[in-house]
């Protein structure tokens, strides 16, 4: 079947330009009531409402109508990638957004410390949601269980939670969570859910088996239970599917861990947009294609604060002016899906894209908004076509037959 | 693969929120000539004009653009069901459309009374259009043919039109049709278009041989050809995909035997919208999902009555406050397809989709009418979406992926 990568693999060309893909974390918003606005629509946006009038606008659907994606899914379909073919397990998510460098032979898990009661079953599935600094010792101490045939890594992620790896030849991910998600039971044995993953459940096994008696003394984390045992998938890298040399400038690990999942090269964003943006303009000549994530319009929407995320996307407008000034030839403003502080939480609403390049189909818009967007030349369309959309604005697409 | 349905799986959420889905047949039009309306924006609906202020507007496709539907594919692709994937027999839906009450290992089959001259050719296709008394009768007679090994009911539709269908174990339903489609040449003989069919071919066979004994002296009506034979599909219900307890309320078999198909509960809906809404209202705690059908806004515009379909559109507008009183939490009015009384048939274009619920991005809508729709929020979607739509504003979808 050919796919948008069959049709990107073999119609690529090389050039000198340049493409710049900002993506503000859950940028589409909602109108707090019936003829008002929405976040985006009610910030002041001088800089990104001129990049309008020299672009086109658009809306995004991050996978399917009604359906409202995490960050995974979010980030694969901005880059081309249909969320729906590559599934990105729970456990090679977390892993990414602690900076764990996976290889192709890893399997991730997602685990939890829990309490055991005196007849093993769980009285608390988050241990007392131990403090930080318990959870890094205690997985100082697994990390230290040896099983025969493959490496173990065992990582904290925050408070409770942890992340462990295993890593070997042949190992696949396939394995039910043995987290029962209740208490008063006993936890459940890693049992595969295909065939190809027995050995997979086998060293899972194996590890709950030391990890009980490693943890036997530090009630109340005396166990730990194992969800989203995923592999990571194998993915076509940005170089191979687009012919991109591709950078990556984003501040918070998961982010910087999709891309890494695509190939991209992850550079130092120190803290800050400012940081991002010298990071952005100290690399310029050396990659075709750099993804800046900004993540506060998102956090913003989850807290409900509305004036907060407006302030965050004027933030952001306010330092356009350094990025437009390294004169890439496609610009992209987006989200990867909608986080109306309405609702407090992401949501299946579709999603302001705007593009910005020399032969756009300039479509007479005047600001960087939700109505406007609706009316524009992309019209609405999934994000797994936005790449397209980029390639093709930067005279880096050949024509598909005679 | 994933699909719509893996989705709806995955992730559906319980919750104590209703949806209605006012399904008006044929709602889209045509205005007359340039600059003109249609029929739905002739049509004074005021109550209508009020849901689209407070909610979304859009324009679903029924399967592709311009593919025309009949009700079958119409509705399923309301419903969620793709009808590309789920391809409704003729002889499943006339059997519907008299409220038979189809099993799973049921064969349907849509008859035609026709008239056999002296030397076995088709004289008339149709019987010479026999009064509806008189195909009452013959079917009573060709309901007592016996076949061993299969239960065989004959039912009469309307004048020359009658349903036949075989209840027995591994048959299916891909058997050409009979009708030759024109006069002066014999019937066909009943033959399995696909390997499996071979016993179902044998049972036409030894069905018209009987048949033709039974009704040799009723001519005009003195024989019967065969159509559309088919299985009653394999189709998941509403519970299983959506976790929706879910009923319709439709006046017209064809379209309680649709729902009936999804497994809706069919609701005594009696005869007029008023007994529709009244129904709505008595059974409003024992279902999640009401599909309420609309038919005159189809028959109209099949009678090519624009002011009829016009006044029809008025009298589905003056009901509406009865059902915005129940306070739905996600109320839904759209077509299953276009039925301009300019074309006095089904066409192709695409139907209005109003859609109201409190975490719409309200898109500035004023009215209801095609003009409006092109320009709403849902933007253009292929109907088998308007579920997920329906689902998402109703708090019934998780998230997807992490």
């Amino acid at each position: 079947m050919t796919t948008t990568h069959t049709l990107t693999r073999s119609l690529a060309i090389k050039n000198e330009t340049k493409i710049v893909l900002v993506v503000a974390d859950g940028l589409g918003g909602l109108p707090l009531e019936p003829g008002g606005k929405t976040e985006l629509e009610t910030a002041n946006t001088p800089n990104l409402d001129t990049i309008a009038k020299k672009g086109v606008l658009g809306m995004s659907i991050p996978v399917l109508p009604g359906i409202t994606v995490g960050s995974g899914p979010g980030h694969l379909g901005l880059f081309g990638y249909d969320p729906l073919q590559y599934n990105i397990g729970r456990g090679v998510l977390e892993s990414l957004g602690i900076d764990f460098p996976l290889e192709s032979k890893d399997v991730a898990i997602r685990g939890n410390f829990c309490t055991l009661d005196s007849q093993g079953k769980i009285s608390d599935r988050r241990a007392g949601r131990i403090a930080s600094e318990v959870g890094v010792k205690l997985c100082q101490k697994l990390d230290d269980i040896e099983i025969p045939g493959v490496e173990v890594f065992v990582r904290p992620v925050k408070e409770y939670r942890l992340v462990i790896v295993f890593r070997g030849e042949g190992l696949q991910g396939n394995v039910y969570d043995t987290d029962p998600q209740q208490t008063g039971v006993a936890p459940r044995e890693a049992i595969a859910s295909e065939n190809g993953s027995h050995k997979t459940a086998e060293i899972c096994r194996e590890f709950l088996k030391q990890a009980r008696e490693v943890l036997a003394n530090d009630a109340p984390a005396n166990f730990l239970t194992m969800r989203g045992i995923a592999c990571k998938p194998a993915i076509p890298t940005f170089e191979e599917v687009y012919s991109l040399k591709s950078a990556a400038i984003a501040v918070y690990p998961m982010y910087r861990g999709l891309a890494r999942l695509v190939g991209m090269d992850v550079l130092d964003a120190g803290q800050t947009l400012t940081d991002q943006v010298k990071c952005l303009q100290s690399n310029w000549n050396k990659y075709d294609f750099f993804f800046i994530h900004y993540k506060y319009t998102d956090s913003t929407g989850e807290d409900g604060n509305f004036p907060e995320k407006v302030t965050r996307i004027e933030e952001l407008d306010a330092i356009m002016p350094d990025i437009t000034s390294q004169k890439p030839d496609v610009l992209i403003v987006t989200g990867d899906h909608s986080t109306p502080s309405k609702m407090r939480s992401h949501s299946w609403h579709s999603v302001p894209v705007l593009l910005s390049a020399e032969n756009c189909r300039f479509d007479g818009s005047a600001s960087f908004g939700e109505s406007a967007c609706r009316q524009g030349e992309l019209g609405q369309f999934e994000a797994k076509y936005l790449m397209l959309h980029a390639l093709a604005h930067a005279g880096r697409l050949g024509k598909y037959g005679a």
